[in-house]
């Protein structure tokens, strides 16, 4: 068990009836606010109208990007730096899903910089410093709201690059489930894929478990598992949608971590299929997951996959582990694709093999992708060719 | 399901290799620094050197407290308060379990205060303003290490009271689980008994609940059950002392409670028992718990109690749920009286009814408990008696 450092200063607002207390928190940061946004949802939903008499009735002064696209692009990110460069931004106000968010993360951490943001995302410059970020989030999935990373897009260069600073953790987040009551059946679906496969990315881990973070991450999953049917189908639960919102942010804010060093498998092959496909993240990782876990479920990780199958899908714990184990990835499917409804397959997305080979070899960068089993540039081919 | 707020910025550092941050850290809020701590089992352990050592190292000055009790007395928070006053301190170190913890928090708020400590307990008095608190824990058991509260004792009045406020938050916990290695077996039994009874207290609640919070309770309860035994007989087994430490800030920090606002009710009726016979709080709690689980079980509460035979200790779902609800309490009376090995009745600790009166009065403060079912004085007597 390794050591670790819990610290996530971000302060939350869950609930319908707190945005009363956005003009206060963001008065603490400064007076000039930009609103980032993305296609105008928030607009149809009415949040953008409660959002800007909120800023107004605490008389701070209003920028907008709008715009942003979801896997939202580099160009996004240097075009909110300019405007925070030239109109003195205080303080950053993203509205909308994990894509504004991130979004916005890298705007803030851009105006600090003289050069093209795409240069932080490959690490040719360093983060220094970051605005001062707040979020309203619109959609339950990638808890950008909560943690201090995002992934941008470089439609020129066919690229999709994660990267994660502490200084562009959010100050403070407000969580109305609410606000996810106009999602579609389909965003729903796509969103819990992504909160799954994040906890999932952590869970499975051979040798630094900490089993009090595996109960807490296996009732995460179960949450999942229970509500994202009922939001689907009742897309006003407020019940399902709260706990969708707070577990998907609960996946990725470090509580489950507890000192794992794993590197992150299913993510970054998927960020190479949606650089170039420009597909919904859930909906590839979804696809992904089931076949990466056939791809490494062997005798030495069994014992992890039992564990899955018992704790989180209620098998019997009596039977074989191995059995077990190939039963838990076909109730992960089942879940994906019949409950869910998802897609199962890259050909039914117009996905063939034309590019396996050059996003194989960008997944890995040319090494091996350390993971819970280790991943080649043909390991990776052969989950693609799997996933046809 | 209520709104809430979640904020919890403390910085946890956790391991085994973390003490060459204190300094560091300490430095961050001035250079006098504080240390209290208990009967001296610090110095023992080596602890105290170590701590001194990095204290040294930073170029801090270092002055001290000592002798703060088990169920801390409001005679060494006036005096710590005294020492703060005198020697302008600007940072309190507590090293060792809740009661030195707590009894911090209140030397903190105390030294703005011109008065008697006694009247911020008894809310004569306001909390202004707190001292910065960086703490070294050595015990799992009451949480304090990462929550605003704390509980003192006025041996003249024979009084203990609980009181929290945000200002006495920690800044910086450090949770090393070799801290805990020489905790008696007979300790560790009533510091996870504590531990239980947090969580008991905000899972046991019938209409404000979020299921994905439930499973959280549920992971933390099972971790105590599955590791207290295994620290019991292997003091030196690091992962069940690192899986008991950390649920044990969880059990309390707020991260299960999410907006439930429910009184708790074994820990104002405990505190009533050792105000007077000074017993460990975790030992009252054991005897107190299953009664008034016993107590509370009816037809309007046996959903819950059938959750946790099912979801804690694995009880068959297809059973009556009123034999999962009796079974459930029998099952954690074993746990308590069998597996940890704690007496289970106020007789074998020579508490007779002469204060059940009086205590239950205290309790309840004249009104009536407002806690999971409402408790009067006559009922909180009727569980009194059968502790006996």
């Amino acid at each position: 068990m390794n050591d670790f450092i819990y610290d996530v200063p971000v302060k939350v607002y869950f609930g319908k009836d707190q945005l009363g207390n956005l003009g206060e928190e963001l008065k603490k940061y400064g007076k000039r606010v930009l609103l980032t946004y993305g296609g105008g949802s928030i607009k149809k939903i009415g949040l953008y109208d409660k959002v800007v008499a909120e800023i107004k009735k605490a008389g701070l002064e209003l920028f907008e990007l709008s715009g942003i696209e979801p896997n939202p692009r580099v160009t996004s990110v240097n075009k909110g730096a300019e405007i925070c460069k030239k109109e003195k931004i205080d303080v950053l106000l993203a509205v909308g899903g994990g894509s504004t968010i991130d979004a916005t993360k890298f705007i803030g951490a851009a105006t600090f910089y003289e050069g093209d943001a795409w240069d932080i995302l490959t690490e040719k410059a360093q983060v220094t410093n970051c605005l001062p970020i707040v979020t309203v989030l619109t959609l339950a999935a990638t808890g950008s709201e909560m943690d201090p990373g995002g992934v941008i897009s470089n439609l020129e260069t066919k690229d999709k690059i994660g990267y994660m600073h502490p200084l562009m953790l959010p100050k403070v987040s407000f969580l109305d489930p609410t606000n996810t009551f106009t999602v579609s059946e389909y965003q729903t679906a796509c969103g819990s894929a992504d909160i799954m496969s994040h906890i999932i990315e952590v869970y499975f881990n051979m040798n630094q478990d900490m089993y009090m973070l595996d109960c807490v991450a296996e009732g995460l999953m179960k949450t999942v598992i229970k509500y994202t049917p009922i939001a689907m189908k009742e897309p006003e639960n407020y019940e399902a949608r709260a706990n969708l919102m707070w577990a998907s942010s609960w996946a990725i804010n470090g509580f489950i971590d507890g000192g794992k060093r794993q590197a992150w498998s299913c993510h970054p092959i998927e960020h190479e299929v949606s650089a170039i496909y420009d597909i919904t993240h859930g909906l590839g990782l979804a696809i992904l997951t089931p076949r990466w876990m056939q791809y490494t479920l062997d005798e030495t990780t069994v014992s992890k996959f039992y564990q899955f199958g018992c704790n989180v899908f209620g098998i019997d714990k009596d039977m074989e582990p191995m059995a077990v184990a190939k039963k838990s990835i076909e109730m992960l499917s089942d879940f994906f694709f019949n409950t869910l409804g998802l897609k199962s397959t890259f050909t039914e997305i117009d996905i063939d093999d034309t590019n396996f080979s050059i996003m194989a070899e960008k997944a890995c960068r040319g090494r091996v992708l350390p993971g819970f089993k280790r991943l080649n540039q043909q390991d990776i081919e052969n989950i693609f060719k799997m996933c046809l």
